[in-house]
């Protein structure tokens, strides 16, 4: 059994824990609130993420040195935005390279880094081959009550991959590997921007084909860019895709998609921040999509709508009816069109 | 305006009418029960079928002859246990040969033959390449309701695939080509069989995470069978795989869905069917499946899981659990091993 530290207490970083804990892992959970670090530890509950107990054998820490020390490996679940400024700090603590997994779904605006070059960038003591990442169909809630889930684990190094993935597996929670990062990456943080968008859709009124035909537009929107940058299209026909996407615009569990579904409602983004109170991901990375799509020259024209919707004021209904509406001329599966299954 | 009969006056064929008539077409509704035509021309409800009130200027016959009479163009939507008895009238009728669609979704057991070579061994004036498929992620009731909707069409012969475009687009329901009849007949038909697993996932009670992991895997042995009998693997990606799939398994729209829900809840198959009281595809093509994936040699494990609860009165819940157990050594992702996409 190991010592693992997950730093991070939201709703994903508690279920993790908790998968941790049942495969008899000695865990520590870390949180930057000390009072959410003493609620875990006096009531086993982390109310505000997760409607579940938490076994008491998991520990909270609002002290990040001694949630570390003596552990075997970290798993990084912190909001994208948060995770240079925990990296550098652990730079300076960590003494020995050990296994480092994160389960951040995010791209940073402006430097579009994905999670695993952020912090390659920070930590002086690991190279961008030797991190892992977690990604998958796994809505938090779901995870905690033990409801069978399955992930992918990818790392450039197999090894590592394979520790991550004795790490988690069990009875309910199966672990599969991939080589492919770039993949497994973009997949999981892209498919935020769907999900708001099928929030959107379903806010709007519209029904289950138009949220289908958004869903798989938006995925080879996602396999468009993602090829573009070296990932393996393949992937995102796997767990990371697909599946992700499934769970994330199908679902009330998903954050994106209930943010998506009040903008669809007629709120706006503010307001809807507000009322979430969580990190939504997809907002920060439609900004970054948005950018990356101009920088590698790919049409993703969700992607674009809904950064209109979120930063330009442009209304939920003219941008989801234009993208209903484009010409018969133009094919619905860019992906198809990207690999010729089109008439010659 | 073109005259076009169409065949069939169940859910899916009394909202593509309803579709075409919306276009200014002169369309002519065949069943060949004489009161649901009688009561289609007198309330213009097809009740048991449809919650919409279907346009005055849609006629309904039961008489086949006088239905198709001076048509340009007919679509086939009656269940696949019927295509070949009404094709076989058809040809007798039929004195020109005019534009032919099919929007059934299943394959025949025994022969394994899909629709579209159903009709043309029955029809002497057809041949295989003539024939157009309609098919994509479509509930009857939605687009009944001139909600969003995004279907492919795909015929061997261009020309008639810009034919039934043309026929049905409009601005609720979009009309995209593909050259794929293959992949686009067998993604309508096989998703039915992955409807049925979701339905009974969620009957045992499982959760979103499982039921998405279930798609994902259906989903690439839908691809395997498919490339393994021709099909292009990217068709799965578009609306005919993904999106088709994503409909009819995450809706309460879906029978085939509704099916598996009440088997998952411990229902035996002859009380289920009787309840539905629709012809469920999905039974019938898992029986297909399951010949197809023994002859392809193909692994179909959710088809095969899906068979034995079907036919060989396997516990439900067996059959999932084993589903979601596979050890880890197995990959997930069956089409990524089958293109490589692992480690080395």
């Amino acid at each position: 059994m190991a010592k693992v530290a997950v730093l991070g207490a939201g709703s994903w970083g508690t279920a993790l824990s908790i998968v941790l804990a049942d495969n008899g892992h000695d865990v520590r959970l870390w949180t930057h609130r000390k009072e959410q670090a003493e609620a875990i530890n006096s009531t086993h509950k982390n109310e505000k993420y997760l409607e579940i107990m938490i076994p008491e054998k998991i520990n909270a820490y609002d002290d990040l040195a001694r949630a570390i020390q003596g552990v075997s490996a970290i798993v990084l679940v912190v909001p994208t935005k948060a995770i240079r400024d925990v990296c550098a700090r652990l730079d300076t603590i960590l003494e020995e390279k050990i296994t480092l997994i994160h389960a951040s779904k995010g791209i940073e605006p402006e430097s579009l880094k994905r999670v695993s070059e952020m912090i390659a960038e920070e930590m002086e003591k690991y190279a961008y081959e030797d991190i892992v990442v977690l990604s998958g169909p796994s809505h938090a809630e779901e995870v905690g009550k033990r409801q069978p889930t399955t992930v992918t684990v990818s790392s450039l190094n197999e090894k590592n991959a394979k520790i991550t993935q004795d790490l988690f597996i069990n009875e309910f929670f199966r672990v599969y590997t991939s080589p492919d990062v770039i993949g497994v990456e973009l997949g999981g943080a892209l498919k935020n921007i769907i999900a708001l968008g099928a929030g959107i859709s379903d806010g709007l009124g519209y029904g289950d084909n138009a949220k289908a035909a958004l869903i798989t537009r938006g995925l080879a929107e996602i396999a468009r860019l993602g090829t573009s940058l070296g990932a393996n299209p393949l992937t995102f026909l796997g767990l990371p895709g697909v599946g992700d996407l499934i769970v994330t615009c199908t679902s009330v569990h998903s954050r994106n998609w209930r943010a998506g579904n009040l903008l669809g409602k007629g709120n706006k983004l503010d307001q809807v921040l507000d009322q979430m109170g969580m990190v939504v991901e997809g907002v920060r990375t439609t900004r970054a999509a948005h950018q990356f799509a101009a920088k590698q020259e790919i049409e993703m024209p969700i992607t674009n709508g809904i950064y209109k919707i979120l930063f330009e004021e442009a209304k939920p209904k003219d941008v989801v009816d234009q993208l209903m509406n484009r010409t018969k001329r133009e094919e619905m599966d860019d992906l198809a069109v990207l690999l010729s299954n089109r008439y010659a």
